[in-house]
């Protein structure tokens, strides 16, 4: 992976707390499986898998935490 | 999507932070699976599984912590 | 489902907020499967399925720590 | 169930603690499937599957932090 | 079990609480399937099944939390 | 394993916490499965198994939690 992925958990609205929750629970299956070309293979059948679907959101949900709590949950 | 899905987490009672985990858990999925055609196919499989049905409901759970914290537990 | 179904999470008693976690958990299900004819077609199996209500007991834990959380673990 | 099964998270030592963890994780499933027949004729088959005890250890873990959080984690 | 299998939480490194978190997320197996001769016969299995491997790794993770926590994540 | 393998959760940047978190991960399956030909004999698999890569990834997210709360969500 490229020498610096993750700067900051720093965000400015919700919505990019959502996605910084995303782009984190992709990188845990990227440190995981580091081939690009092996994860492309596998997306075209998680994604068309309700059960994984699921669990892929868990993940995002666990990571979603993570963000709020180090934007002290945008209270101020 | 539509460029803004999630302008706050700030919600007035406990019905509509429910509702708003549910829909943070339903975003998992989305932006994982960004076809609406896909998701409505998956849907009418997954609502028949009581597995995947709890399975949802676990994320829901989840989501519903960060929303309730958010919103310091709705104690003042 | 009614217009109100969660007025509030406050509680008097542990066994009060183990019964809301669980109610709680129930309602995520509500939420993804409206239907309670299906619902209850679902449940004559999941009912049956040890690894099922093992699930379901795990959502009820994660909703039991909000509840827990929301009334301050009633330490006061 | 018996009228009052939960009466407190209240415990005195770091085991009482866990073993009140393992309770709620049960209390979970009981709440799902009252019938003491069927949980009974289940656990014959749960209690021989690793993958199982596995998840029933993730319930008790999760009803663990809990606990944990509303004796103060035992520093006073 | 023996009288006492779990006298504190209070741990001096955070190897051994990472090894106390361990032994908790064993402890949740155990009060579960008290036979330590059922136990080592499915060891065997799950050992060799990554699916589970993960999962157990997963129920360390949790119980780590509470230990990090009960510890005041070693900040003093 | 060596005898002294997590001296600190200590990390300067938010991607070496995401790199502990990877570590504590894999360490929660190393005191599980010591044996090091096993887990690699075993990775052959999971590695091209989304919903194994997905789990993975779900552990990495709650120690995540942990490394972030023990650095104070880097806010100071």
């Amino acid at each position: 992976m490229a020498d610096t992925w993750l700067p900051s958990l720093k965000t400015a609205t919700p919505q990019e707390r959502f996605e910084l929750a995303a782009k984190l629970a992709r990188l845990g299956v990227k440190l995981t499986q580091p081939s690009a070309e092996v994860r492309d293979r596998l997306r075209a059948s998680y994604e068309q898998d309700s059960a994984q679907l699921i669990a892929s959101s868990q993940v995002i949900a666990v990571q979603f935490q993570t963000v709020a709590a180090a934007n002290n949950y945008w209270r101020n």
